[in-house]
């Protein structure tokens, strides 16, 4: 299994906080030790930092600890390899272009006799996990349906990629975090939780090091902060635990779209 | 303008030592300080650095020159813009993915009246950079012409490639760095050199920085190293310079295609 990691912010935010919590769970909290990735929207564009390497031993998982990039969207996954050798190319997050947008992509879990099902001409694999070719068969879905140009409804987009979730659930354990740059999705299988942080902003103490943090110092009265994790990362905050076949939309860190 | 820096070799290789050149011309030897990227390929797998922060300050152009990524195929670019702003989605490389291999792209120089000749539908720019959307188009017309699948015959796509690059050129400035992973083509406009290292292995110099490497000493007798340049990044060794309409495809370091 793997664990994910995800945010939406109205005001680019840096992740150091929860990201130091999850990689941890790479190597000394957590059994992950086969590869961890981490992208980060900045505006439309986007940059992906990866590792074939446990994030608690990597030089750039130590980077993005140290270094705090502002972003309004991030995605971030540490692996624990089940289906596909430990490489880079299985490494998650995976990105593919669609009107003009980076989408990001990233799954927890494993899915069983899936390649009848998941036949792909326009986006295709580039390693051998069942996670990227389910992400190019979403997107070939959403393109073959919406054609060449991005729809103004982007809330139909999501909400038609929930019912092929539903449909990749059927095969497995089927946890997803898919972002478009703007809008975050988090489809729900078995494990995954979120928090939205607005004020009056308080402290957070991380549950997988000795870390606390004044989000209170570290924020406006403005900012609203949603981070979805497979496991709570903190211990004295209200995570809201997802349900099997939930899904949550976010955009700008505020909940769009709560099925 | 901007400056592109390569490399393809016969086993993975680190680009610490041209790197290191190249960055300083991203504001202190050279005046490209709107960003910089570097790509890796390690196997099909790939992973980008980038930063729209000069590359002479850029916290994580200090990791690249410290932590050395040993790779077979490298794509460096430094920016200094002309068309689009300085923004992370306008920073190269660029890289999408086709037949199941990521390929990633750099340009130098500028074009112009290029709009209603990149008309694009599967593969769409994300920044607002004449150079993004060339490659789009190109590897739009890759598909259009050899289908769904890659060809045995990669050798053909390439010298398809250069009549591309040749239309292009009529549009400005085009030197161009394009690579699938396996194979590495660059495309003189105007200014691009490389080098073939291979034993009897030497010291160099680079011009940029008080920085001397012996080779002999990073490497084994059967390695074979080709770095491709806008200029020469070493003082002591004799770069093969590339004249206007020139191309060179390279592949484990050797050079396959000469024109």
């Amino acid at each position: 299994m793997c664990e994910l990691l995800a945010m939406s912010a109205n005001v680019p935010t840096d992740i150091v906080f929860s990201f130091t919590g999850l990689a941890q769970r790479g190597g000394v909290t957590g059994p992950h030790v086969d590869g961890w990735g981490i992208t980060f929207y900045e505006g439309k564009g986007s940059r992906t930092f990866k590792d074939a390497c446990p994030s608690s031993e990597s030089h750039i998982a130590k980077l993005i600890k140290s270094y705090p990039i502002k972003s309004e969207v991030v995605i971030s996954h540490i692996r624990q390899a089940n289906r596909g050798c430990v490489s880079l190319e299985n490494t998650h997050p995976f990105t593919r272009e669609l009107w003009g947008r980076y989408w990001t992509y990233a799954h927890n879990g494993q899915l069983s006799d899936y390649l009848a099902k998941f036949q792909v001409s326009r986006y295709q694999s580039v390693g051998d996990t069942d996670s990227e070719l389910a992400f190019c068969w979403i997107l070939e879905q959403i393109a073959a349906k919406f054609g060449d140009r991005r729809p103004d409804d982007m809330q139909a987009v999501f909400k038609f990629v929930a019912t092929l979730a539903e449909e990749i659930r059927a095969l497995g354990v089927f946890n997803m975090i898919l972002s478009d740059g703007e809008y975050l999705m988090s489809y729900c299988s078995n494990n995954l939780c979120y928090i939205t942080r607005r004020a009056p902003f308080g402290k957070a103490k991380l549950i997988d090091t000795d870390v606390v943090i004044d989000f209170d110092k570290e924020t406006t009265p403005h900012d609203v902060v949603t981070v979805i994790a497979t496991r709570p990362l903190t211990e004295n905050e209200n995570w809201h635990v997802m349900q099997p076949g939930n899904w949550k939309l976010f955009r700008l860190g505020e909940l769009v779209i709560d099925l």
